[in-house]
Protein backbone atom coordinates (compact mmCIF):
# COMPACT_ATOMS: atom_id res chain seq x y z
CA UNK A 1 0.00 0.00 0.00
CA UNK A 2 1.44 3.60 -0.88
CA UNK A 3 1.35 5.56 2.18
CA UNK A 4 0.33 9.09 2.41
CA UNK A 5 2.89 11.99 2.09
CA UNK A 6 2.96 13.71 4.84
CA UNK A 7 4.44 17.01 6.28
CA UNK A 8 4.52 18.07 9.88
CA UNK A 9 4.43 21.59 10.91
CA UNK A 10 4.56 24.28 13.65
CA UNK A 11 1.32 26.15 14.78
CA UNK A 12 1.59 29.64 13.68
CA UNK A 13 -0.82 32.26 14.03
CA UNK A 14 -4.52 31.53 14.78
CA UNK A 15 -6.93 34.21 13.35
CA UNK A 16 -10.62 34.57 13.54
CA UNK A 17 -12.52 36.99 11.47
CA UNK A 18 -15.19 38.43 9.53
CA UNK A 19 -15.12 38.46 5.66
CA UNK A 20 -16.05 41.34 3.89
CA UNK A 21 -19.80 41.36 2.39
CA UNK A 22 -19.42 41.82 -1.54
CA UNK A 23 -16.03 40.50 -1.89
CA UNK A 24 -14.99 37.64 -3.66
CA UNK A 25 -14.32 34.99 -0.91
CA UNK A 26 -11.00 32.88 -2.80
CA UNK A 27 -9.87 36.33 -3.43
CA UNK A 28 -10.56 37.32 0.60
CA UNK A 29 -8.68 35.03 1.71
CA UNK A 30 -5.18 34.87 -0.80
CA UNK A 31 -5.34 38.88 0.21
CA UNK A 32 -5.05 38.40 3.54
CA UNK A 33 -2.69 35.51 3.42
CA UNK A 34 -0.03 37.69 1.39
CA UNK A 35 -0.38 40.50 3.40
CA UNK A 36 0.27 38.64 6.55
CA UNK A 37 2.91 36.66 4.58
CA UNK A 38 0.90 33.57 5.13
CA UNK A 39 2.05 30.43 2.54
CA UNK A 40 0.70 27.74 4.51
CA UNK A 41 -2.71 27.45 6.46
CA UNK A 42 -5.62 25.52 6.64
CA UNK A 43 -8.83 27.24 7.69
CA UNK A 44 -12.63 27.02 7.37
CA UNK A 45 -15.68 29.14 7.05
CA UNK A 46 -19.33 29.45 7.72
CA UNK A 47 -21.30 32.22 6.21
CA UNK A 48 -23.68 32.95 3.13
CA UNK A 49 -23.05 33.98 -0.66
CA UNK A 50 -24.62 36.20 -2.76
CA UNK A 51 -24.03 34.25 -5.64
CA UNK A 52 -21.68 30.97 -5.67
CA UNK A 53 -19.23 29.44 -8.58
CA UNK A 54 -18.72 25.82 -7.64
CA UNK A 55 -17.49 22.72 -9.55
CA UNK A 56 -16.51 19.29 -9.83
CA UNK A 57 -13.63 17.47 -11.55
CA UNK A 58 -14.24 15.14 -14.60
CA UNK A 59 -12.28 12.10 -13.56
CA UNK A 60 -11.99 10.80 -17.30
CA UNK A 61 -11.76 14.06 -19.30
CA UNK A 62 -9.27 15.97 -16.17
CA UNK A 63 -11.09 18.92 -16.70
CA UNK A 64 -13.14 20.96 -14.09
CA UNK A 65 -16.84 21.23 -15.34
CA UNK A 66 -18.35 24.40 -13.44
CA UNK A 67 -21.49 25.58 -12.42
CA UNK A 68 -22.60 29.41 -11.27
CA UNK A 69 -25.48 29.70 -9.23
CA UNK A 70 -26.98 33.25 -9.49
CA UNK A 71 -28.90 32.89 -6.00
CA UNK A 72 -28.30 33.42 -2.26
CA UNK A 73 -26.86 30.98 -0.41
CA UNK A 74 -25.93 29.81 2.82
CA UNK A 75 -22.42 28.57 2.89
CA UNK A 76 -23.02 24.89 5.46
CA UNK A 77 -19.31 23.67 5.13
CA UNK A 78 -16.24 25.61 3.49
CA UNK A 79 -12.92 23.82 4.18
CA UNK A 80 -9.69 24.59 2.88
CA UNK A 81 -6.10 25.10 2.80
CA UNK A 82 -3.49 27.62 1.79
CA UNK A 83 0.04 26.85 -0.10
CA UNK A 84 2.42 28.17 -2.50
CA UNK A 85 1.37 27.40 -6.16
CA UNK A 86 4.27 29.89 -8.80
CA UNK A 87 5.35 30.64 -5.22
CA UNK A 88 2.29 32.46 -4.39
CA UNK A 89 -0.30 31.38 -1.74
CA UNK A 90 -2.92 30.00 -3.79
CA UNK A 91 -6.35 28.30 -1.32
CA UNK A 92 -7.88 25.20 -2.40
CA UNK A 93 -10.97 24.91 -0.71
CA UNK A 94 -14.92 22.77 -1.05
CA UNK A 95 -17.89 24.10 -0.30
CA UNK A 96 -21.17 22.71 0.71
CA UNK A 97 -24.02 25.39 -0.08
CA UNK A 98 -27.34 25.22 1.06
CA UNK A 99 -30.63 26.95 -0.54
CA UNK A 100 -33.84 27.95 0.77
CA UNK A 101 -35.50 24.62 1.12
CA UNK A 102 -32.68 23.39 2.70
CA UNK A 103 -31.04 21.62 -0.80
CA UNK A 104 -27.90 21.66 -1.19
CA UNK A 105 -25.08 21.49 -3.98
CA UNK A 106 -21.45 21.17 -3.56
CA UNK A 107 -17.89 20.79 -4.83
CA UNK A 108 -14.63 22.72 -5.70
CA UNK A 109 -14.87 26.17 -5.03
CA UNK A 110 -13.89 28.84 -7.61
CA UNK A 111 -13.38 32.40 -7.98
CA UNK A 112 -16.63 34.30 -8.53
CA UNK A 113 -18.04 33.80 -4.75
CA UNK A 114 -19.26 36.60 -3.47
CA UNK A 115 -19.63 37.01 0.02
CA UNK A 116 -22.97 38.20 1.70
CA UNK A 117 -21.62 37.64 5.71
CA UNK A 118 -18.62 35.29 6.61
CA UNK A 119 -16.85 34.30 9.58
CA UNK A 120 -13.49 32.41 9.25
CA UNK A 121 -11.30 30.44 11.15
CA UNK A 122 -7.53 29.97 10.19
CA UNK A 123 -4.63 28.28 11.24
CA UNK A 124 -1.29 29.52 10.06
CA UNK A 125 0.93 26.41 9.76
CA UNK A 126 4.77 26.90 10.14
CA UNK A 127 7.44 24.51 8.44
CA UNK A 128 7.85 24.38 4.55
CA UNK A 129 5.64 24.54 2.56
CA UNK A 130 3.98 22.56 0.53
CA UNK A 131 4.21 23.24 -3.21
CA UNK A 132 1.42 22.33 -6.24
CA UNK A 133 2.91 20.91 -9.13
CA UNK A 134 1.49 19.32 -12.32
CA UNK A 135 0.58 15.23 -11.17
CA UNK A 136 0.22 13.05 -14.48
CA UNK A 137 -1.92 10.74 -13.06
CA UNK A 138 -4.68 12.53 -11.91
CA UNK A 139 -4.20 15.79 -14.04
CA UNK A 140 -4.46 18.42 -11.06
CA UNK A 141 -1.99 20.61 -9.51
CA UNK A 142 -1.35 18.41 -6.66
CA UNK A 143 1.14 18.84 -3.54
CA UNK A 144 5.48 18.20 -4.89
CA UNK A 145 6.39 14.67 -2.99
CA UNK A 146 9.83 15.62 -1.35
CA UNK A 147 12.26 13.04 0.46
CA UNK B 1 -11.23 45.59 -1.84
CA UNK B 2 -12.49 46.16 1.62
CA UNK B 3 -10.09 43.63 3.42
CA UNK B 4 -11.36 41.09 5.45
CA UNK B 5 -11.26 42.06 10.25
CA UNK B 6 -9.10 39.32 11.50
CA UNK B 7 -7.96 39.05 15.12
CA UNK B 8 -4.96 37.30 16.23
CA UNK B 9 -5.49 34.67 19.33
CA UNK B 10 -3.57 32.14 21.11
CA UNK B 11 -4.37 28.40 21.52
CA UNK B 12 -6.06 27.94 24.72
CA UNK B 13 -7.52 24.48 25.58
CA UNK B 14 -8.15 21.33 23.33
CA UNK B 15 -11.25 19.11 24.23
CA UNK B 16 -12.72 15.79 22.82
CA UNK B 17 -15.90 15.38 23.97
CA UNK B 18 -18.95 13.00 23.59
CA UNK B 19 -22.47 15.03 23.70
CA UNK B 20 -25.10 13.24 25.19
CA UNK B 21 -27.85 11.01 24.07
CA UNK B 22 -31.38 13.23 24.55
CA UNK B 23 -29.73 17.05 25.17
CA UNK B 24 -30.07 19.62 22.34
CA UNK B 25 -26.90 20.27 20.61
CA UNK B 26 -26.34 23.99 20.88
CA UNK B 27 -27.37 24.23 24.30
CA UNK B 28 -24.72 21.60 25.08
CA UNK B 29 -22.42 23.78 23.59
CA UNK B 30 -23.08 26.33 25.10
CA UNK B 31 -23.52 24.96 28.57
CA UNK B 32 -20.11 23.48 28.64
CA UNK B 33 -18.56 26.79 27.25
CA UNK B 34 -20.22 28.42 30.50
CA UNK B 35 -19.17 26.21 32.97
CA UNK B 36 -15.65 25.99 31.56
CA UNK B 37 -15.65 29.88 30.79
CA UNK B 38 -14.88 30.33 27.63
CA UNK B 39 -15.46 32.75 25.38
CA UNK B 40 -14.34 32.10 22.34
CA UNK B 41 -13.90 28.92 20.21
CA UNK B 42 -13.92 27.30 17.21
CA UNK B 43 -15.50 23.08 16.89
CA UNK B 44 -16.45 20.72 14.66
CA UNK B 45 -19.11 17.78 15.63
CA UNK B 46 -20.05 14.75 13.83
CA UNK B 47 -22.89 12.25 14.96
CA UNK B 48 -26.32 11.70 14.50
CA UNK B 49 -29.35 13.95 16.01
CA UNK B 50 -33.04 12.55 16.30
CA UNK B 51 -34.29 15.67 14.99
CA UNK B 52 -33.54 18.77 14.02
CA UNK B 53 -34.05 22.29 13.01
CA UNK B 54 -32.26 24.25 10.12
CA UNK B 55 -32.93 27.33 8.63
CA UNK B 56 -31.24 29.42 6.13
CA UNK B 57 -31.22 33.53 5.45
CA UNK B 58 -33.77 35.53 3.30
CA UNK B 59 -31.63 37.89 2.07
CA UNK B 60 -34.15 39.64 0.42
CA UNK B 61 -36.52 39.94 3.59
CA UNK B 62 -33.72 39.49 5.86
CA UNK B 63 -35.53 36.71 8.35
CA UNK B 64 -34.40 33.50 8.92
CA UNK B 65 -36.27 30.45 7.00
CA UNK B 66 -36.89 27.61 9.16
CA UNK B 67 -37.27 24.07 8.78
CA UNK B 68 -37.72 21.23 11.26
CA UNK B 69 -37.10 17.49 10.22
CA UNK B 70 -38.76 15.38 12.77
CA UNK B 71 -36.30 12.56 11.63
CA UNK B 72 -33.17 10.50 12.52
CA UNK B 73 -30.18 12.13 10.59
CA UNK B 74 -26.34 11.66 10.20
CA UNK B 75 -24.43 15.07 11.32
CA UNK B 76 -22.22 15.02 8.63
CA UNK B 77 -20.61 18.40 9.04
CA UNK B 78 -21.01 20.62 11.99
CA UNK B 79 -18.65 23.58 11.98
CA UNK B 80 -19.03 26.37 14.31
CA UNK B 81 -17.75 29.34 16.23
CA UNK B 82 -18.41 30.49 19.82
CA UNK B 83 -18.04 34.18 21.23
CA UNK B 84 -19.93 36.65 22.69
CA UNK B 85 -23.42 37.74 22.42
CA UNK B 86 -24.47 40.07 25.25
CA UNK B 87 -21.79 39.38 27.31
CA UNK B 88 -22.37 35.57 26.96
CA UNK B 89 -20.53 32.47 25.05
CA UNK B 90 -23.01 32.12 22.01
CA UNK B 91 -22.75 29.41 19.77
CA UNK B 92 -23.26 30.08 15.65
CA UNK B 93 -22.89 26.59 13.60
CA UNK B 94 -24.05 25.35 10.47
CA UNK B 95 -24.47 21.79 9.85
CA UNK B 96 -25.06 19.20 6.96
CA UNK B 97 -27.32 16.32 7.78
CA UNK B 98 -27.72 13.07 5.79
CA UNK B 99 -30.90 10.62 5.88
CA UNK B 100 -31.08 6.92 5.53
CA UNK B 101 -30.85 7.76 1.68
CA UNK B 102 -27.72 9.59 1.86
CA UNK B 103 -30.19 12.81 0.68
CA UNK B 104 -28.95 15.61 2.51
CA UNK B 105 -29.98 18.81 3.65
CA UNK B 106 -28.41 21.97 5.43
CA UNK B 107 -28.36 25.39 6.92
CA UNK B 108 -27.89 27.07 9.94
CA UNK B 109 -28.80 25.10 13.08
CA UNK B 110 -30.84 26.24 15.86
CA UNK B 111 -31.84 25.09 19.11
CA UNK B 112 -34.41 22.44 19.09
CA UNK B 113 -31.74 20.01 17.19
CA UNK B 114 -31.71 16.71 19.84
CA UNK B 115 -28.17 14.68 19.74
CA UNK B 116 -28.73 10.99 19.34
CA UNK B 117 -24.80 10.52 19.18
CA UNK B 118 -22.42 13.13 18.96
CA UNK B 119 -18.77 14.06 18.50
CA UNK B 120 -17.65 17.76 19.29
CA UNK B 121 -13.54 18.82 18.69
CA UNK B 122 -13.57 22.08 20.34
CA UNK B 123 -10.09 24.62 20.56
CA UNK B 124 -10.48 27.46 22.99
CA UNK B 125 -9.22 31.04 21.58
CA UNK B 126 -7.91 33.53 23.75
CA UNK B 127 -7.73 36.72 23.07
CA UNK B 128 -10.04 39.73 23.44
CA UNK B 129 -13.22 37.47 21.96
CA UNK B 130 -15.02 38.66 18.99
CA UNK B 131 -18.65 40.05 20.12
CA UNK B 132 -21.93 40.50 18.12
CA UNK B 133 -23.79 43.09 17.02
CA UNK B 134 -26.64 44.32 14.27
CA UNK B 135 -25.04 44.81 11.30
CA UNK B 136 -26.91 47.43 9.11
CA UNK B 137 -26.47 46.26 5.94
CA UNK B 138 -27.08 42.51 6.25
CA UNK B 139 -29.66 42.17 9.08
CA UNK B 140 -27.35 39.80 10.88
CA UNK B 141 -25.33 39.89 14.25
CA UNK B 142 -21.81 39.94 13.04
CA UNK B 143 -18.95 40.45 14.89
CA UNK B 144 -17.79 44.08 15.93
CA UNK B 145 -15.23 45.09 13.32
CA UNK B 146 -13.12 46.96 15.84
CA UNK B 147 -9.96 49.34 15.39
CA UNK C 1 -29.29 18.21 31.43
CA UNK C 2 -26.93 15.83 31.24
CA UNK C 3 -23.78 17.45 30.71
CA UNK C 4 -21.54 16.90 27.73
CA UNK C 5 -18.33 15.00 28.95
CA UNK C 6 -15.23 16.08 27.30
CA UNK C 7 -11.29 15.24 28.00
CA UNK C 8 -8.69 18.27 27.94
CA UNK C 9 -5.21 17.29 25.16
CA UNK C 10 -2.51 18.68 24.25
CA UNK C 11 -1.59 19.75 21.08
CA UNK C 12 0.61 17.47 19.19
CA UNK C 13 2.08 17.18 15.81
CA UNK C 14 0.54 18.77 13.14
CA UNK C 15 0.61 17.13 9.70
CA UNK C 16 -0.75 18.04 6.30
CA UNK C 17 -0.42 15.45 3.57
CA UNK C 18 -1.38 14.51 0.44
CA UNK C 19 -3.32 10.85 0.40
CA UNK C 20 -2.39 8.47 -2.23
CA UNK C 21 -4.10 7.84 -5.60
CA UNK C 22 -5.82 4.40 -5.76
CA UNK C 23 -5.53 3.92 -2.34
CA UNK C 24 -8.19 3.52 0.87
CA UNK C 25 -9.61 6.70 2.40
CA UNK C 26 -9.71 4.72 5.65
CA UNK C 27 -6.61 2.60 5.52
CA UNK C 28 -4.32 5.25 4.63
CA UNK C 29 -5.31 7.54 7.66
CA UNK C 30 -5.04 4.32 10.08
CA UNK C 31 -1.96 3.36 8.42
CA UNK C 32 -0.48 6.76 8.99
CA UNK C 33 -1.49 7.09 12.16
CA UNK C 34 -0.27 3.51 13.37
CA UNK C 35 3.34 4.14 11.77
CA UNK C 36 3.52 7.22 13.26
CA UNK C 37 2.11 6.10 16.56
CA UNK C 38 -0.37 8.56 17.05
CA UNK C 39 -3.88 7.68 19.21
CA UNK C 40 -5.70 10.49 19.26
CA UNK C 41 -6.51 12.70 16.72
CA UNK C 42 -9.06 15.95 14.82
CA UNK C 43 -8.75 15.71 10.57
CA UNK C 44 -10.55 16.80 7.82
CA UNK C 45 -9.79 15.65 4.51
CA UNK C 46 -10.43 17.61 0.36
CA UNK C 47 -10.29 15.93 -2.76
CA UNK C 48 -11.77 13.14 -4.86
CA UNK C 49 -12.73 9.81 -4.53
CA UNK C 50 -12.98 7.54 -7.56
CA UNK C 51 -16.11 5.35 -5.44
CA UNK C 52 -17.16 5.42 -2.28
CA UNK C 53 -18.98 3.49 0.12
CA UNK C 54 -21.01 5.37 2.91
CA UNK C 55 -23.79 4.92 5.64
CA UNK C 56 -26.50 5.93 8.13
CA UNK C 57 -27.36 4.61 11.06
CA UNK C 58 -30.84 3.22 11.34
CA UNK C 59 -31.68 4.32 15.11
CA UNK C 60 -34.54 2.55 15.23
CA UNK C 61 -33.46 -0.83 13.97
CA UNK C 62 -29.71 -0.20 15.45
CA UNK C 63 -27.67 -0.98 12.42
CA UNK C 64 -26.04 0.70 9.67
CA UNK C 65 -27.59 0.96 6.14
CA UNK C 66 -24.80 1.19 3.74
CA UNK C 67 -24.43 2.68 0.29
CA UNK C 68 -21.80 2.36 -2.64
CA UNK C 69 -21.45 4.85 -4.81
CA UNK C 70 -19.48 3.47 -8.22
CA UNK C 71 -19.14 6.85 -9.64
CA UNK C 72 -15.98 9.63 -8.89
CA UNK C 73 -17.14 12.05 -6.74
CA UNK C 74 -15.92 15.17 -5.05
CA UNK C 75 -14.80 15.13 -1.51
CA UNK C 76 -16.35 18.37 -0.15
CA UNK C 77 -16.25 17.58 3.45
CA UNK C 78 -14.45 14.89 5.68
CA UNK C 79 -14.15 15.76 9.30
CA UNK C 80 -13.38 12.95 11.41
CA UNK C 81 -11.08 11.65 14.79
CA UNK C 82 -8.85 9.02 15.46
CA UNK C 83 -9.63 6.99 19.11
CA UNK C 84 -8.40 3.88 20.01
CA UNK C 85 -10.86 0.48 19.40
CA UNK C 86 -9.05 -3.00 20.48
CA UNK C 87 -6.32 -0.80 21.77
CA UNK C 88 -5.57 -0.02 17.85
CA UNK C 89 -5.86 3.53 16.39
CA UNK C 90 -9.39 3.63 14.56
CA UNK C 91 -10.89 6.30 12.60
CA UNK C 92 -14.24 7.56 12.63
CA UNK C 93 -15.31 10.34 9.77
CA UNK C 94 -18.32 11.55 7.84
CA UNK C 95 -18.18 12.72 4.56
CA UNK C 96 -20.25 14.82 2.31
CA UNK C 97 -19.79 13.94 -1.83
CA UNK C 98 -20.54 15.92 -5.02
CA UNK C 99 -21.09 14.38 -8.08
CA UNK C 100 -20.43 16.15 -11.30
CA UNK C 101 -24.30 17.98 -11.34
CA UNK C 102 -23.37 19.72 -8.07
CA UNK C 103 -25.64 16.91 -6.28
CA UNK C 104 -24.81 15.83 -3.14
CA UNK C 105 -24.86 12.41 -1.42
CA UNK C 106 -23.44 12.22 2.36
CA UNK C 107 -23.05 10.01 5.35
CA UNK C 108 -21.61 8.13 7.54
CA UNK C 109 -17.53 7.27 5.43
CA UNK C 110 -16.68 3.09 5.38
CA UNK C 111 -13.91 1.40 4.20
CA UNK C 112 -13.91 0.82 0.00
CA UNK C 113 -13.57 4.21 -0.28
CA UNK C 114 -10.94 4.93 -3.45
CA UNK C 115 -9.04 7.95 -3.27
CA UNK C 116 -8.33 9.75 -6.32
CA UNK C 117 -6.56 12.72 -5.21
CA UNK C 118 -6.78 14.34 -1.46
CA UNK C 119 -5.38 16.39 0.89
CA UNK C 120 -5.20 15.83 4.96
CA UNK C 121 -5.02 18.27 7.56
CA UNK C 122 -4.05 16.01 10.86
CA UNK C 123 -3.94 17.29 14.43
CA UNK C 124 -2.27 15.13 16.93
CA UNK C 125 -3.90 15.11 20.81
CA UNK C 126 -1.65 14.53 23.54
CA UNK C 127 -3.10 12.81 26.73
CA UNK C 128 -5.52 9.79 27.40
CA UNK C 129 -6.32 8.45 24.28
CA UNK C 130 -10.79 7.89 23.74
CA UNK C 131 -11.63 4.53 23.64
CA UNK C 132 -14.47 2.67 21.86
CA UNK C 133 -16.84 0.51 23.86
CA UNK C 134 -20.42 -0.57 23.36
CA UNK C 135 -23.62 1.80 24.13
CA UNK C 136 -26.80 0.05 25.18
CA UNK C 137 -28.81 2.98 24.68
CA UNK C 138 -27.99 3.92 20.95
CA UNK C 139 -25.98 0.37 20.26
CA UNK C 140 -23.23 2.30 18.94
CA UNK C 141 -19.20 2.20 20.03
CA UNK C 142 -19.11 5.19 21.56
CA UNK C 143 -16.22 6.72 23.73
CA UNK C 144 -16.47 5.36 27.12
CA UNK C 145 -17.20 8.02 29.61
CA UNK C 146 -14.52 8.25 33.17
CA UNK C 147 -14.59 10.10 35.66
Amino acid sequence: MKKMFCSEYRLGRHFMGRLMHGQDLIGSIENFCKAASIQMAAFSVIGAVSSATIGSYDQKQQVYVTYKAEEPLEIVSCTGNVSLKDQKPFVHAHIVLGDELGKTMSGHLFSESIIYAGEINLQELIGTPMEREYDDITGLMLWKITS
